[in-house]
């Protein structure tokens, strides 16, 4: 495989480049280590969105509308949809979820699906990579929608530069998202189908629930709860209007780079331990802890020199 | 402190020297790798049995009946009860459990209780160094009771040499026992509480579901289903007679060596897995890992060679 080649391609927007490069990373290929090497001097530059919410409060409804906004700035946007109840992942090229069909044709967007479930090193580990093929490639925006239930997905929400939390009236999605520990990481939150009866109270519950919560990193940031109706579009403009509001806000105060190393060393780590475990398991193949576990067991060691001695063979 | 005259003590018989040992496990003490590595050349004597089942079979009825047996053959006997509701850890010299009470007294028993919640390093690797504390000492048997519930405490049980789960009548014990996967786990089944209603019946019913079952490394072994009523001491001979039966079958078919083969390489992992933590930890605190991160963020390196370099540290 020629990765450089692969790379020059996703960089020149070319969407079957890109598929391949999230295939990569999908699969933990052998080359992805060389693709990430490749890509490094062009990431940075994508603003990532992160949204989440439960399933029914419209999440890829709000996703395509939020999409129609940005292409109508004429930005490059990007959207990877993580769904811990699909069997389905990767693959579809041009879009594979119906409500963004309108978007299929669009060579300006690049819509792809994950599944959380299966993944080798896990969902975190995956997602952050898949972005950052994204952000190469030259998209404004990458916008990473997850179900807000499990904690990976909120966790991966959390590591966008900005997350925004939808609820939907009706749902008791207030408590909900109090209990599932998402009003404390939303920057922005949007009550979608506010046509509907009990909006307003929806979104009077939350401001009330916000005011009593304790807030991370947010600083001085008031997270603001917007109404609005995807499928008409409807609020749409001015939750593109909040993010960008985050987003400038965010620059400049270091929130931004501080939430971006928080990011890194989270995927950092998550290489790490990989590797260790994957030493672990070549130790046991090649019984090295089954002798030092005789050893153990016949008292000639005790477990602490055994592990001094493990550690030794995994760090030579 | 002195941890040569303090192995003595214990191995002399002291309940204090014990009693100050398990504390130090249960406190991750630092003195803890001299007190295993001066443990090592007295431990592998003892028979470790693990007792498990839901809450209400009872539990600390069958082990202190099961105490009294092995005592009337002047068997010196360390109980450790693991209990994950429990607040309390630690602590009593003499036997902190109503049941017990009659052993209270007795020099030749040594009872302990443990939190499973909290620990530092978790309860998988605290109860073995517990266990090889008892050992060192000079118990002939070391009783492990756990609660079914929850994959750690199961996980404790099977790791004894043998591995005996109680179930009640008319508790629906056996489908919940399939369900916890604890049948899988079993050498010898004791229903308890056998002169209540539908006590042959959970025996017949357990008998069948042992017949369906798989089992890993049983080899030849018939998991018995045994009758007692604990609180008489009904069936406690049987039981007894049991115990003896699987450890001589184990002694022979090398089953007891690759129990305590497992046994030892999880201890080890835990070890290792815990000391490349605490690294990773040193490493952050130490600020390496913010340095790579925002390398990363910069685009200046990728996230691989990154953890590349976070890995070279962790094993320099």
């Amino acid at each position: 495989m020629d990765v450089a080649d692969l790379v020059a391609k996703a960089r020149d927007g070319g969407p079957r480049a890109v598929a391949r490069l999230v295939s990569l990373v999908e699969d933990a290929h052998p080359a992805l280590r060389e693709v990430m090497a490749t890509l490094a001097p062009f990431t940075g530059r994508a603003r990532v969105v992160g949204l989440t919410g439960s399933p029914g409060v419209g999440k890829s409804t709000t996703t395509s509308a939020l999409v129609r906004a940005l292409r109508a700035r004429e930005e490059r946007v990007g959207v990877l949809a993580v769904d811990p109840s699909s069997p389905f992942s990767g693959g579809a090229l041009l879009g594979d979820r119906v409500r963004m069909q309108e978007h299929a044709l669009d060579p300006g967007v690049y819509i792809r699906s994950m599944a959380s479930r299966g993944h080798l090193g896990g969902l975190s580990w995956a997602t952050p990579q898949a972005m950052r093929v994204l952000d190469a490639a030259g998209c404004d925006d990458v916008l990473i929608e997850t179900v807000g239930v499990g904690q990976s997905e909120v966790e991966i929400a959390s590591h966008a530069d900005t997350t925004v939390v939808l609820v939907a009236p009706g749902m008791g999605d207030g408590i909900q998202a109090a209990k599932a520990g998402i009003l404390e990481i939303g920057d922005i939150f949007v009550v979608n189908k506010a046509d509907r009866d009990g909006a307003a109270a929806t979104a009077r519950d939350l401001r009330h629930m916000i005011s009593l919560g304790e807030r991370g990193d947010a600083g001085d940031w008031r997270p603001p709860v917007l109404m609005c109706v995807a499928s008409t579009g409807d609020g749409i403009d001015e939750f593109v209007q909040a993010l960008d509001d985050h987003t400038a806000w965010a620059s400049k105060t270091g929130a931004l780079t501080r939430r971006r190393l928080r990011r890194a060393s989270g995927e950092i780590e998550a290489i790490v331990v990989t590797a260790l475990r994957e030493r672990i398991g070549d130790l046991r193949e090649g019984r090295r802890l089954e002798q030092l576990a005789l050893q153990v067991v016949e008292g000639t060691i005790d477990p602490y020199a055994a592990a001094d001695h493990l550690l030794r063979d995994l760090t030579a």
